[in-house]
């Protein structure tokens, strides 16, 4: 066969796309990340003219450049984009298609829908869809827009972008790129290594930080101006030079976190205004490219009318095919399809068999056995208008009357006066006849399928269409077929433009052929017929056990984690499990690299050695060893298997490679090398650098170390950890796989030989809870200097918005607390990281910070099922110590579930009332005048407090066991004693007697605050 | 019909330079201006790597955005460029199959390769082509690299960059391309006509001139910094955002005369070292695309052994295949062929008939009758030894003699001894067999092909072929094939990789057919059987007649310039005139444009009315009034001839609309209201803007008007001309049209009211010679300004390097006081103009300005035909007032010309000679003393001068008037005094009596610089 070369896969994809009605374009004349960002989708997909068209577009992103090293990774990589608008009703079909003409059979290869929310924050867009795999590679991109330019879309349009190399490996099955033909006996790497090269070099080493500073704002400033004339284009060309070189000066490093928003907040402001403004353009210009279009027509088929049909109770089912469902969006529907049936049934009154709701990512099955021909006969009593008002003084029916018998089809003699709730009321009777279940159906499926909500959900239909409005039909994503069966007769319900029918869709890999389903009792077996597994435990136990052996055929226990195997049943309608290997060279890549990648980019279940304890969590696989192989789960049978493992095989080398090159390059420098580099890479404006907030850390974790005790040797390995504790931030392998941000930092410390201490402290930095007293103290010192210096900065969350994480920056001071148990002076603390921020941290500013920490500890106990008043209670007093006060809840709440509860809380309360209840006469805090004492009551309330063991409680359970050896002495004094004496003195020291009882909370709980008080 | 697409003349064009070979590739990521641009091109054409490839380029010229308006000129155009390296030997014929395969038929059509000399300064690149005309059209560009970034290129790169909109306009035989279809129902307007208002807008008016020149900057230092790295791509990025933005620059007319230079020399210098850059780093990775190809083996043939052949005298025919020869380079040809070739059968001792040298721009022809078989034998002398070296004493041969006798195939006794210039030498009678002719021809036809010379030569041939050496191998245009016959015999020449032979190639719009020549007697038979007209002048003959008919069948008069019909018949192989037309509308722009437009752009013949005078020039169309038609010649016969009619209509249409556009926007505002723009356009970095020189200027003019002796009213018009002299040069017909600055001032003054008299001071500003006096004042302002300025700035022209013109603008001024005749003080007019410079022009400065501009009046005067010694004599004393110094020069070529002019000269030669040889003793300048004067000679002399009509002559002929007179008196003085008295008073005043002769000339000339004196 002779190897296909990109220049042909491009000249085909460009025929094809033409001869199915689409324009073609050209490549942008700017440097752009991808095809979206050229005017052909950016703006034609605005508004409501139809636009189809498809251009080849070489996508620049600076920091995927890999020195021309990696086999199919670059900072320029070939796209194939192509839109449709609106949607033709069959994209996944036609995209198909298109890999047939390219020479990709669906037969061959496992090509996989997996669920992608894409979203493009530069240019305010989003929208729902997949990534479409190819034996594990990403080829494709496929998503319907919601959003471009912070403008919905309607309609929507279909986004496909092919990555022309990755397409071009896979049809050759080559391990990599640069031998591959362009074309005119011409590799790929002849055409274009050295340029990977030099950009790579450019980008990552040459790029000057402060030029490129220059221009952007330059840019930024055309793009204004050009937009304060109405010039969407110009403004447009600018946006995107403003995107490519934001995209170059973040490849240098030189993007701080909190610095980022701000641009990808400018971007997106200018990005929307042009969007704005081409809609503005298009619709003065009466939107030219609109015409009365068939396409819409499509879908829409002749109404059907219901047919007579059994008589006799028959199976129902109802099938909702559907463009791959998301994993989770699949779980959702099903359960939520198992509440909403039952229910509908019952609300429509028609008696029903077992039911059964079943589906797989394409298809979602409801399955009710012997459906009741028609809804019984029923009557209502209906409430009408009072009895006084419904008749005159003689009994006659007045015009209320009249007018409820007539709304109620009855004749007005036929209403009935009853008694309701003390009132007299007037009743209609209305008998309800019976409808038959086919009419039934029609008129509330639709409502089912509608009444299924997703968290993300996706238009895919112009908001008006033939078939009248649609702007309310949305799903998870796009509706493409309905079943509707009761016995043998179909129920042709209308939604989404789509009329039920009796004809499912095949498997996709067999070409998804049409099927017909004579009977809804035959459905089942059908649908197994044709290969696809309905059930979702069924495919998960098939899994399971499929990669449990492949596993063992290699002597090695599959790591199997419960909500990758849901999720991977969730992505198949047949699974297939096979066996990949990887080179063992990767071995000594960190693990949680390795794992990474095969779990969380590639769904694959990675494998290690038998030894080790297989729980089926990750939790500890950090100390296990791994074996080079994974299993990978194709959707379909087992023809051409060895091709589809050979490209998830190259798939996995290749992200390997990459990471590999990453710790490579990293491993060339200490870690403490890295350290100045932090300069570079900004902060936060108005606090400086990332190297700047380090230097911060460090100062604050040396005033942090007596605050919470730790041992000299643990001082010791705080402060390395301090020091080093922000280095990795600038590693390669942390600039590419952000999530493993710390992770990094603590392996390269343990490889540069720090002592384990520090290398651990540094590597737990992110978790919610270190694990270590160093990591204890760098992570706290980590997170209130940006509390402290963000707050002061202006920059505290509102409402939903929180892009620094704060949030979660005090949950984790909180629980961090809690957890290791350490008593801990947080307003201490706070100034101490105040005095070291660049900005003024006010008194105000530190106790909004203080109250913005007591909220998260409030939520962070309540979470743990405290009840809200203990919490508050406690919190009232003692919130600027989570250890103390999550103590204190505790006991507190051991005691309010005591059985002496009841006697205990309102002795205490009844000294507490009182005292409120009394103006105060004088200082109620000096000691009691024991000569004042009169009565005996009093003195032996007096004695027992005298003889309590602890005067000053120091916690929840000193100060109520003290209480409680009080609560006779309470109890009788208030008997006895007439608290309030007329003798002004008396009742003032006897007022001053229960104020010592009242203050041995001070300190601890507010116990006024309780349930019961 | 349907219509053609864009987008599948694209595809087409892709699949068809696919299948030839070329890989497709991509248009750049960023803004070029030409694919040139693209690294694909830029780069790759470098150096001995074969690459053939082809692409889309849409191309942005800011300067040629025409907000949509204009029907085929856009600032963004789709180019499909091909690069085909080494040049596969038959180019043109494959572009012309590609024009094939997208529908377009040389038959139908008239398809013209019209001379081009490619060059793009800001790349240091040129080659040599041809614009590509389809019925007038230039469809495609052409062009055979020379050299790229300054690097030759070995082997050439053969260039071809379609310009698709103007073929669908073509091809659809469409009067704008708005209408156009894209592809997919949407036209060409439809995607694009709202990018180009919006884009327009943005260049024109928008953007920002300060924020631009930052960027400039900015891209500048970055392609510095990846310079210095060895990044050849990403430096080669930014030189070209540097290209782009200085043309949007240039576009804002923020860019001065000088000013471009610099950006220019910056430019150029970083595109060199990119190119070298290039070129080492494809060297050291050993020229990874370098194979052996079949290509270079193309051309050359099995060598034939000459055949003997004819015994008696035969017809020689010799035709010169060429791709089209410019036309001035075949006039060139034909004339060198005309001499060398006699002189090289002369030289070959080859008897022939007369010979007759035609040609057509595909062939030169050379045609000799009754050709000898072969050389007569011949007898040559051959000069050996002296005799006494050449024999011992016994009369002996000596070595000497006979290594001469053996050297020329003799035994020595037949050497024999003879005398020449005085000396005795052997000498051998050498007997040298005469050659066939045949023979003869092969070996010396080479040097006579290689013996035609061009002004402009190119090389197309890898310097190292199958066939040998060929780096030497240049013509005006790549030779294709060789006929050489000789009766019916081939002479087997080889030239260029080539070998002659008897075929010939027929008329490209008959598709160039192969046609063999039986004979040599039948050459020019064939040749005109297949419509092809050899003969230059019987082309001119059919052309002029075809013209004058045409434009009396309109009731008009064509305007007929020779140098355009010798272009002309230049261009064609069978010319074909017919008429075209445009709306009368255009016939209110103004007529130097349009008559601009049709002549120099479109090599059309324009119609005037048949009232006004037609004498073959265009010296004063400018008063007679044109019609709305003109004569277009084409090449081939009448078939299609409508579709080539509306094509060039279509074209002037265009270009007229174009320039109407200008004109409108112009007219818009007054010429006044553009005069403070000329601020924003930089006339060189140290002398301010446009606006400072035309203040100068004013003052200037102010300065020399009493200098000039200028009335009062036209003192008054020079001062008005002077304020608005340069305001056209940011007008938009003249930033179009460079050429038209002036005219277009003028043309804009008559309009806004302006007195005629400033109109035309301003309209001949740049014309060599301005006809009027206020017009004199302000060029000659104009020019001294430059001059004082440019010469401090230290931008003195040097070698062959006159950028600012600097030797024109000296010959202006020189040329515009002789012709007026207006004594000037040259010296005192720069001193006014130094004092107005910006920067200090030194004394010594001037005096380099003086010596330049009397170096220019030496110059013109030697032009006009004057001897040199006459206007050295002349200069020597009056250099600074040109005026008189023509005058002078004028008038002593006449004295030198007199009969008598034998006896003049010495006469008063005598007197300064002796003056020279006698050492001054005291001050010759002192008054004769008369009482001293002793001999009768010495009184007659002294009597006769202060008779004489003159004592202080002011002109030339005063003075040799006076001179005449005293002749006799002189030589009877110098018979018979002795000068050298032997009183030193005696002495001293006869000298000074000689010296008051001598002086006579002071301030007029100096006649000792006369030959003869």
């Amino acid at each position: 066969m002779t190897p296909s070369s990109l220049q042909t896969i491009i000249l085909n994809l460009q025929d094809f796309w033409a001869a199915h009605g689409c324009l073609i374009g050209q490549p942008y004349y700017t440097q752009v990340g991808a095809g979206t960002m050229n005017p052909a989708t950016f703006l034609r997909v605005l508004g409501p003219e139809p636009w189809n068209v498809g251009y080849v577009e070489p996508s620049v992103r600076p920091d995927d450049g890999r020195y021309g090293e990696n086999p199919n990774r670059f900072q320029q990589h070939t796209q194939f984009q192509v839109i449709l608008k609106p949607d033709p009703g069959n994209p996944v079909e036609l995209y198909i298609q298109s890999l047939e003409a390219i020479g990709i059979h669906p037969r061959l290869h496992d090509i996989r829908l997996v669920e992608d929310n894409w979203e493009q924050p530069a240019i305010a867009a989003w929208g729902l869809g997949w990534e479409i795999w190819l034996d594990g590679q990403e080829i494709t991109q496929f998503t319907y827009f919601q959003q471009v330019g912070g403008q919905s879309l309607d309609p929507v349009a279909v986004e496909i972008t092919y990555g022309l190399e990755r397409i071009l490996i896979a049809l050759n099955n080559a391990a990599s790129i640069w031998d591959e033909p362009w074309g005119a006996d011409i590799t790929y790497g002849q055409v274009r290594r050295q340029d990977e090269f030099e950009q790579s070099r450019y980008y990552f080493e040459t790029a000057d930080v402060i030029r490129l500073r220059q221009m952007y704002d330059l840019y930024k400033a055309e793009a204004e101006a050009c937009l304060a004339r109405g010039l969407v284009v110009p403004a447009h060309d600018y946006v995107l030079k403003c995107s490519h070189t934001f995209n170059v000066l973040d490849t240098r490093g030189a993007i701080g976190v909190t610095e980022r928003q701000a641009f990808f907040g400018q971007m997106r402001d200018m990005a929307r205004r042009v969007a704005e403004t081409w809609l503005e353009q298009r619709k003065e210009q009466e939107y030219p490219l609109l015409k009365v279009t068939s396409s819409q027509v499509a879908g829409s088929q002749v109404r059907q009318d219901v047919q007579p049909a059994n008589v006799q109770s028959a199976n129902f089912v109802l099938e909702i095919g559907v463009e791959e469902l998301p994993a989770s969006d699949l779980d959702s529907a099903l359960e939520q399809l198992r509440i909403n049936v039952p229910k509908l049934l019952d609300d429509l009154h028609l008696e029903h068999g077992p039911i059964r709701v079943s589906g797989t990512p394409r298809r979602l099955a409801v399955m009710v056995e012997n459906l009741a021909p028609r809804q019984p006969n029923r009557q209502d009593l209906v409430k009408g208008p009072p009895a006084e008002r419904a008749f005159d003084q003689d009994g006659n029916p007045a015009p209320a009357a009249i007018g409820f018998a007539k709304k109620n089809g009855l004749d007005p003699s036929a209403l009935e006066v009853r008694e309701l709730d003390g009132g007299r009321y007037v009743f209609a009777t209305v008998k309800q006849a019976g409808h038959p279940t086919p009419a039934v159906l029609v008129e509330s499926l639709p409502g089912l399928v509608a009444g299924i909500k997703f968290d993300k959900s996706m238009r895919w239909l112009p908001s008006s269409g033939v078939t009248g409005n649609l702007s309310s039909v949305s799903f998870s994503r796009p509706l493409r077929w309905l079943v509707a069966l009761w016995g043998s007769s179909v129920i042709p319900f209308e939604y989404a433009g789509l009329t039920a029918g009796r004809t499912t869709r095949g498997l996709r890999p067999y070409n998804a052929p049409e099927i017909d389903i004579p009977d809804a009792d035959l459905y089942t077996e059908i649908i197994r017929k044709n290969d696809i597994v309905l059930d979702v435990e069924e495919r998960k136990a098939l899994i399971e056990k499929g990669v449990r052996e492949l596993a063992a055929s290699i002597k090695g226990q599959a790591i199997l984690p419960p909500e990758l195997l849901t999720e991977v049943a969730n992505l198949v309608e047949k699974p297939m499990p096979f066996l990949g290997s990887f080179e063992e060279e990767f071995l000594s890549l960190p693990k949680d690299v390795l794992i990474s990648v095969m779990k969380k980019h590639q769904r694959y279940f990675p494998v290690e050695r038998q030894t080790s304890k297989a729980d089926g969590t990750t939790s500890d696989v950090g100390r296990s060893t791994l074996l080079p192989y994974f299993v990978v789960v194709r959707n379909g049978d087992s023809e051409g298997l060895d091709l589809v493992r050979q490209g998830n095989e190259h798939v996995v080398r290749a992200r390997f490679a990459d990471a590999n090159f990453f710790v490579r390059e990293d491993l060339k420098h200490k870690l403490e090398d890295f350290r100045p580099r932090l300069g570079t890479l900004m902060f936060q404006k108005k606090l400086g650098s990332m190297l700047d907030k380090n230097e911060r850390i460090e100062k604050l974790t040396e005033a942090l170390i007596p605050m919470l005790g730790l041992e000299k040797d643990e001082a010791l390995f705080a402060r390395r950890a301090a020091h080093l504790l922000k280095a990795d931030l600038v590693s390669k392998m942390v600039i590419e796989m952000t999530s493993l941000q710390g992770v990094m930092g603590g392996e390269y410390a343990r490889r540069d030989g720090e002592a384990p201490a520090v290398a651990d402290a540094i590597g737990e930095q992110y978790k919610p809870v270190p694990g270590t007293r160093p990591g204890l103290a760098v992570a706290l010192a980590d997170r209130l200097d940006s509390l402290a210096g963000l707050f002061a900065a202006g920059l505290a969350p509102s409402g939903t918005k929180d892009p620094f994480g704060l949030r979660r920056a005090a949950i984790g001071v909180v629980q961090t607390l809690i957890e290791h148990g350490i008593n801990f002076d947080l307003r201490l603390a706070l100034q101490s990281a105040a005095a070291l921020e660049p900005v003024p941290v006010t008194d105000e500013v530190q106790a909004q910070v203080l109250e913005f920490i007591t909220g998260r500890l409030r939520v962070v106990l309540t979470d743990m099922g405290y009840k809200y008043d203990v919490v508050d209670a406690v919190l009232a007093v003692q919130s600027e110590n989570p250890a103390g006060a999550a103590r204190a809840v505790r006991q507190l709440t051991a005691w309010v579930a005591r059985a002496d509860w009841g006697t205990l809380l309102p002795g205490y309360a009844r000294c507490v009332r009182i005292l409120r209840s009394a103006p105060a006469a004088g200082d109620r805090a000096m000691n009691v005048n024991e000569s004042l004492l009169v009565e005996p009551a009093e003195r032996g309330l007096h004695d027992a407090l005298q003889s309590s063991a602890v005067h000053h409680p120091t916690s929840v359970d000193e100060f109520l066991t003290t209480v409680v050896t009080l609560i006779p002495a309470i109890n009788t004094f208030f008997d006895k004693v007439l608290v309030m004496a007329e003798d002004s003195a008396v009742k003032e020291n006897r007022l001053r007697l229960l104020q010592r009882i009242a203050s041995l909370a001070d300190g601890i709980a507010d116990l006024s605050r309780l349930e019961g008080f």
